[in-house]
């Protein structure tokens, strides 16, 4: 039996095994992504960002258990998680792993937890994270939560594969103003504070409230109603009739579990959202072109090296060192042999 | 006159123009580049990096003032300053500027300060940073400051592009064992501990001394002979006679100006160690195999790019979403026209 119909068929083992060979991008784990794709599609893919201290990870844990005993009747789904442990881009090495912080949930075949160290090329980690994700998906895990650590590109590469971005944010972690500048507030389809029994919690809600209406122009249409508060609803109905989606800010302290209902149906709700608009499939689409882009690029340059002799690359190396020729030209007498 | 002529010729209007060129990645800024390239070489990289909430943006300001009058005797530098401002990857806009910061250094000729968003593509941002440190270590600017925001890539980035990487940390940002996580201690040659005045800055710096131990495993041959606060000078002879960088942990609280003395001593004697041992060669060469490679990629995607039809392309794509092909089958079929 390949991997690949173990993993269809529910193996955890075969599973964990696949999500290896994907991570080390062997011949294998290509050839089983080819079997799993026709049955992908159906995973809602959660990204979880912030930056360090926000509290990600026991919201990403809370959120699991949430999703498995959901309660009022609900049922539970199967639920993934990609912690994506940003630790040595140059050892590959995490100095210490979050493998542990899930404890409680193990045992339960309902969930699956899987750390990745972020390693070197970016383009490399958000082709892993993709194809790990299709792994999953294909598994049947309903709901995939992608974990990540900083504020920048990272982040960008997550909002691009995820259905529903949650940007945490914690009081008294520096200026809010810096959140702007780190950009990631125009990724997030819902904001969370986390830590909200901390001093200054109202504070940097505010502050996020104050930056979603310069990012989200759309809710000045709202201003003239009321104010942003008085919008209960996540999701509105603008001028022109189009659903628009304003992201929540929700308050948590995701260590006692409190406020984690709201985020759950608010990532409900946005996936909602997302199918009425018809934005699913466009977010589908763009994932998945995102996706060929990345591996088109890899593919292109490691052909290009497997054809090029190392010597020839070190004589054009040596000359740029020595500032004989510039990058363009070394670039140029490398593609095209031009021997300026 | 060129562009590049002018900057040779000290004329800060062409200079500007020229950056703007790179920005842009015209055609006659890579012919400025080219003509430039060969007067390249001098400049000291110095990379700036930390979080949101450190001070970072003050402490490169005070280190470009201490620059320009650096006291007791010693002769002024020429520096320049790239603030890689990580606004928004979606909009490209800059909310806040933060050219203003730095009003009270301009009108002096000696120094050049230019904010850059961050924009879409990584691979663009480091081909751009290093077109611009190109262009202003022709100028002749001897030392140019890259400040980034964030942890990731971008510091990754950053290390791979300056001879000397300053990583600042502040007290009070949350858990500091997430410094470890975000792997950053790994590409700092100097850790400063900025906003030091404030409570808590014992705490970071024992825990950045800690931490050093474990990434720089060379400083426990020392702790026999004491503690690895007595080893008061960042230069040290170990076992083997190969002289060995410890990064130093500094205090400062850049906003008084305190402790920038003692940073910018760490930074000169980081470039004499550097040039002792030989590895400012190798920064150098590594420097601009980066730089080559980020070339070579584009220019390859693009080639790539220009060649390949809209409509096979769409077709591809469609096939991929209806997910009738794989993305690497898809990949085959755009390169090798594979109609799988």
């Amino acid at each position: 039996m390949t991997l690949a119909a173990g993993v269809l068929e529910g193996n955890r083992l075969a599973l964990a095994r696949l999500l290896t060979h994907i991570e080390n991008d062997t011949a294998e784990g290509r050839a089983a992504l080819g079997e799993l794709f026709p049955h992908t599609g159906r995973a809602h893919l959660v990204g979880v960002t912030g930056a360090p201290g926000t509290g990600k990870s026991s919201l990403v844990n809370q959120l699991a258990r949430l999703i498995r005993n959901p309660g009022g009747g609900q049922a539970p789904q199967r639920v993934a998680v990609i912690a994506i442990d940003p630790s040595s881009p140059f050892t590959g090495g995490a100095i210490l792993g979050d493998r542990v912080r899930m404890r409680d949930l193990a045992g339960d075949a309902g969930v699956f937890i899987r750390s990745m160290a972020s390693r070197g090329s970016l383009g490399g980690l958000a082709a892993t994270t993709s194809g790990m994700v299709q792994v999953l998906d294909a598994a049947g895990f309903e709901i995939i939560l992608v974990e990540t650590v900083g504020a920048g590109q990272a982040e960008v590469d997550i909002a691009r594969l995820a259905h529903t971005t949650l940007v945490v944010e914690a009081p008294g972690l520096g200026d809010e103003i810096q959140a702007i500048k780190a950009g990631i507030l125009e990724i997030a389809d819902i904001l969370v504070v986390n830590k909200a029994d901390r001093p200054g919690a109202e504070n940097t809600e505010r502050a996020l409230r104050n930056m979603l209406q310069l990012a989200h122009p759309v809710q000045h249409t709202f201003r003239h109603h009321g104010t942003l508060e008085s919008v209960s609803s996540a999701m509105v109905q603008p001028v022109n009739e189009q659903p628009i989606w304003v992201p929540p800010v929700l308050r948590t302290v995701a260590t006692e579990g409190s406020g984690m209902e709201q985020v759950w149906q608010a990532i409900i709700q946005h996936r909602q959202h997302l199918e009425a608009s018809g934005e699913w499939q466009q977010r589908e689409r763009s994932r998945l072109e995102t996706e060929l882009d990345g591996l088109l690029q890899a593919t292109l340059v490691s052909r290009w090296r497997n054809q090029i002799s190392a010597q020839e690359y070190q004589r054009v190396i040596a000359r740029l060192v020595e500032r004989r020729i510039s990058p363009w030209k070394a670039v140029e007498a490398l593609l095209d042999g031009d021997q300026a």
